[in-house]
């Protein structure tokens, strides 16, 4: 069952106007469990192995943070836009604040599996902070085309 | 009488495109007073009571450059849409950006009483500086839905 | 003749959504030449002395790589436009992220002449860093207005 | 029930000392459950209303930690003055150590509770750091009039 | 005449407890005019010259905060003090925290003219921040002993 | 035999006020030799053997600077109340005053050896910086109950 | 029953080679638990009590990090040694990396305790950072000499 | 009316020595108004367009400081050679301060219509810091060449 | 064809000792082309393809520096290995050095392609610097066990 | 008995050239004594006394390193003029570099006993560092007008 | 073939101005080549050679950068003085500045073979930059006193 | 006479296992006299003046510290090696902590002078810090190769 990204405060999760949806930046937090994902274990297990954890404490202590983090918050986009009626090919433009560009590649790959047809237009800039605390390493901001079906 | 968010460099306040409406991003300055907003001095005595000034000199001190500035940029997005012929109701996208994230929360509440209708989608990062000087302390930009009325 | 920015990763140079044009964000960077431009002698010379290039050592070596990378990214910005039938009057919306704020002047200057007419909406903010790397001194990203035109 | 602040190393809660009561300098650390209060959850629920959570995931996560210090060092102070039998009103002056001063005004808000009636002497200093980590924001220290009855 | 410190937010200037009277740490702030002294142009002239005013403009840009600080602070002391009967020889002990103690030496002089008979008991600390703000640069709390006189 | 603590400047070692003494800041300084307490070396070797020292060079050399500012300082609180016709029990408050926090489980096992009955009420707080250098450890300010014997 | 210290990643917890045992860099990490030991609640208490903890919350807050790692870390060598048919006493050289040499002292302490007889050579020096984050305070590589039985 | 630069401190604004005259180093500041030249507000209208004010805000704030301390400087070095008898001309050696070098650009540009005859020689450095505050970014220090004349 | 890794300096590339061989700590550094190892470009391409260059310019330009030069260092130690009449299996010990521990994970991965069969004692820790600059990311030192064969 | 400033290393501690004599930047060194002088100890008792020494630890400490190094420069300056035929008042033009403008007050009051007559043109930088080390914190450099005596 | 210290912007390389001579200050760029010499491949092999040149990668990247700037530089300086007719021993004062001071040594080794005679006035500072980049680590400014030759 | 490096702690200056020799890290302090070596008045004249000392204040303060430590350093393990009945020629491999990469220059040309013949394998690492304090700069773990000789 699909779950849109609820939002953390007083705002709305997306808002349809016209043709277009906006959604708002979505971060890796839960707010029912009030949980910041911060590494494998806070996503499914499917979910983890197939965005590259290895089993080595080391290597996915380092590398499991933003590679989950950035599954969560492109699969919270997925139910957003599938609630919204669409699917991932309707989203047209990406921007994508990281506090720290190095996480980038891995966050690209993890990308590359929610966008294998037409991939949207894309912006990535390194920001000095995200809400609500350092913990959180990545924010997606989506907007989506999906015309009104007329009658 | 209302005032529309006048550029502070040679761009366009805002720019209509179809349906849309794009505002310039809006911080607390005042071009004409060469003034940058920094405190419950700088709005209307009843914006600032509003808001939550309590006349007392340190907290007022501490709290106010945020408050005053969140008011001051959230009214100015007020008047260019209605300059514009809309009303908040049409603001459907925000994106805000803090030279530091701990000022979200009283920013949080002055906005809650710009939107008491259905909110904005909105987007919260942090930025390493916002112009023209570290003065400024919020930087909001908005889109608008209003779609032009057809005969 | 024209080229159109080319995405450094796997994401679309723009997308087309209904009437509007979303560009991705735009760095000066060449990935044909894996270069990214860091003076006057990275773009056209007849582009360098529109701009300012003074032949002045210790001035171009500090002014060079903030007004060439301004030039090289609107010029890509105009290119792609152009590819998609449309020209600067059709942008309305620019987002620009700076990595120094103080930046900001040079830029605008080189801004002005590429927006000789009415200006796009706009919005600046500094940000702590750019992709690839720290070289990269500004990114700009572009909303288009490019009705489809019917028949 | 009252529990008074216990020590967290070989010294004394408070000491009397003539017609004056002398109280360690406090922080939001419950050395029983081994814990330091870092947000809302950490304090009893009323406590929480009553000092402003907002139920918003953002805002409380941001202004929470402060807040329920506040709330535990005050009342912990409330307990300890209780204990030695007498009130909040027999409070004469607070020391009070952040380790942010831009808490003060959560912190003074929640204060103002505690106080109804004639507030004591403040002094209120920023300081870098406070034990035993830096999750603790702040210490209050009280001294208290309260003459013994004479027969 | 004199004016006693008046508390910048909701506590009391000074308490009396028994034969004490404890006042609230006192910076060089004047609520009434919103104003933080910084330099001696914030003090009577007479007050400049008697703690060294030169003349010598970058001499006084650089001594004049913290000389007139330290005055302003202490002659609240005194006003104080005296507004509840006593007299500087009646302070016991003086608490001072500064945000730079290489103005300890400057600080020491000017006390040195508001204690010329027996001195109080006295700390010095460096602290990483005073209320309001980073202008502020020196806090005084003492403490005063001035038994009531009994009939 | 015993030398209450002499100020390094103009003020009161201690200042008796009613049935209180109050005790300067006391720092490991020795105004006559013109020293600051750097290690073992500085206090009497049966001191130095007393509070932990090893003999060994690297671990002497880490914590011999704040094991012998303890001593000399808690030393210098007692020898000044002895002079002043009490004892340590008599000491009803500490605020001890630390530029690094991690050496308080050091300074507090010394304590213990000074404190065999009833311990004062104690504050900690890290401050960023003693005077007069930044080889000062730590300060410890102490106030003393001791009634005048009426006849 | 002794288990030898796993490895994180893709090596060996130790190589022999010829007369001597090559032992991984070890970290006080337990990887089936997931768990880097962070104080006294992560090792058996008789071990923590051996060390030095004190019960009282504010120094064992302080040291027990240190403390807990350096038992760990070297009980796993001795479990390794051990495992390999050795004993401490065939622990000939060990390199030891702190990301803070202030806690030597500390860990010479417990050192001391696991090589009662001829203690191996040493070398000790200061790093940047230790795997898999800053929360690990030490890591030690020790090299074993136990010959072949000939036959 | 020309008025040469008068010095902050005791000093002599210029001396003659046999043929050569030098100035004291002149910094953007009129003791007589107490004013650091912040901008082009602080500077003669007609100068402020000479050198660049744009009448953006932007872009003014930015580069105002450094261009109008600039003129500023340059003005008092021609005030001051002229009262002294001489011209621009004579001016044989400049040696100048900045404290961000980045600033060199737009000085550069303000120093050619100062000396569009021979340039004298120049030396440039970046210093940590200029009298009497940071607001201050530029200093220069001249020596010209005007031989007495013989009768 | 093989070449054994040069050294830098007036030292040994290997020391044979009894069975052992120490090979120097190895670098990306060609000394012969006076080239540090910054990218895939700096490696054979087939040598690239396998450990993971993209293609994509900003992946490659973030993952290239320190993929390239493990491949490198690496590989290096094999030539040096095989020079010596061995093979990687004979390597029984690896001490590794980084300036960037976040590299770990993509170095484990290509120490994994050359270590197929049983891997070595390993020990990693984050240093503050390499030799000759900041360019260089990581070195490994590599211990060879390779009995002399007896006759 | 005088003694010109010996230079620290292979160069002139001064050069006549015509008429003018330029002295090397002189430091508070005494290369004989391989001393840095660091305070009121490092210069003779009379010349203490008569630059502000009070006695006081505290506050000599704090200002005895500049108040003696600027006396020690100068006196240093005043001898060297001296030994090549002149006097202080031929002092034509004075550079002086601190590593802390805020030492510039008490220098400056140091310099105004050294010329009481006509000051020199005098130029003020604040520098990032002095030779040999960071205990140096003020260099002058003095151009002297000797004219040589023609027959 | 001698060449002149070119300048880099628009001022000139030296002024003669009596019988003295001002030249600009130099750094180790050639703007011919628009190349800052960053070690012994940027000067004649010869040069350095004779500087000290190891052929050792670790030794010569690590001194070559300062070596042969100080080479370079102090070569241009002899390069202007001859063209002015004069030598290296009519140079009377150097004034120096270094973004490193820990260069000094070395640099000043290379100064002692320029100048085998009598040594000129000196003067060393560490500043905080040097134009036009932070490549550049030194920069000299010397003056030169050639009486014009008199008829 | 020699005297073989002492350890500063609880652990072995050297331990022989099989036909090798491990040495323990060795540092610039003699524990005897508690001294850290600091320049060349630490060391005997003959090697001060064999390992570059110039009897130039500047210099030598600059470069004496490192170079003096490396020859006090490489002397120890000479006579601990010697002490163990070897030479420097059966030194096989070293392992070099520096807190400054910067020194490598200095340090390998002392090197040179104890190694005349075959060069030991080599590592070179900068650390963030070094036993027991900032003063020391270098820190060398030896290991020997001396075959016992059998009968």
């Amino acid at each position: 069952m699909n779950e849109i990204a609820k939002p953390l405060a007083r705002y709305a999760a997306y808002r349809r106007a016209g043709d277009y949806i906006f959604l708002s930046g979505i971060i890796a937090v839960d707010p029912a469990r009030k949980l910041i994902v911060q590494g494998f274990d806070d996503i499914p297990p499917q979910a983890a192995a197939a965005i590259g954890a290895t089993g080595e404490f080391s290597t996915d202590f380092k590398q499991g943070p933003i590679l989950a983090q950035s599954w969560y918050v492109l699969d919270r986009v997925r139910q957003t836009v599938e609630a919204a009626g669409g699917g991932m090919a309707d989203v047209v433009k990406l921007v994508q604040y990281f506090t720290n560009l190095d996480h980038f590649p891995l966050y690209s790959k993890v990308r590359g599996m929610f966008f294998p047809g037409e991939a949207p237009a894309s912006t990535v800039v390194g920001v000095s902070g995200l809400m609500p605390s350092s913990a959180v390493l990545v924010e997606v901001e989506a907007t989506v085309y999906l015309p009104r079906v007329s009658v």
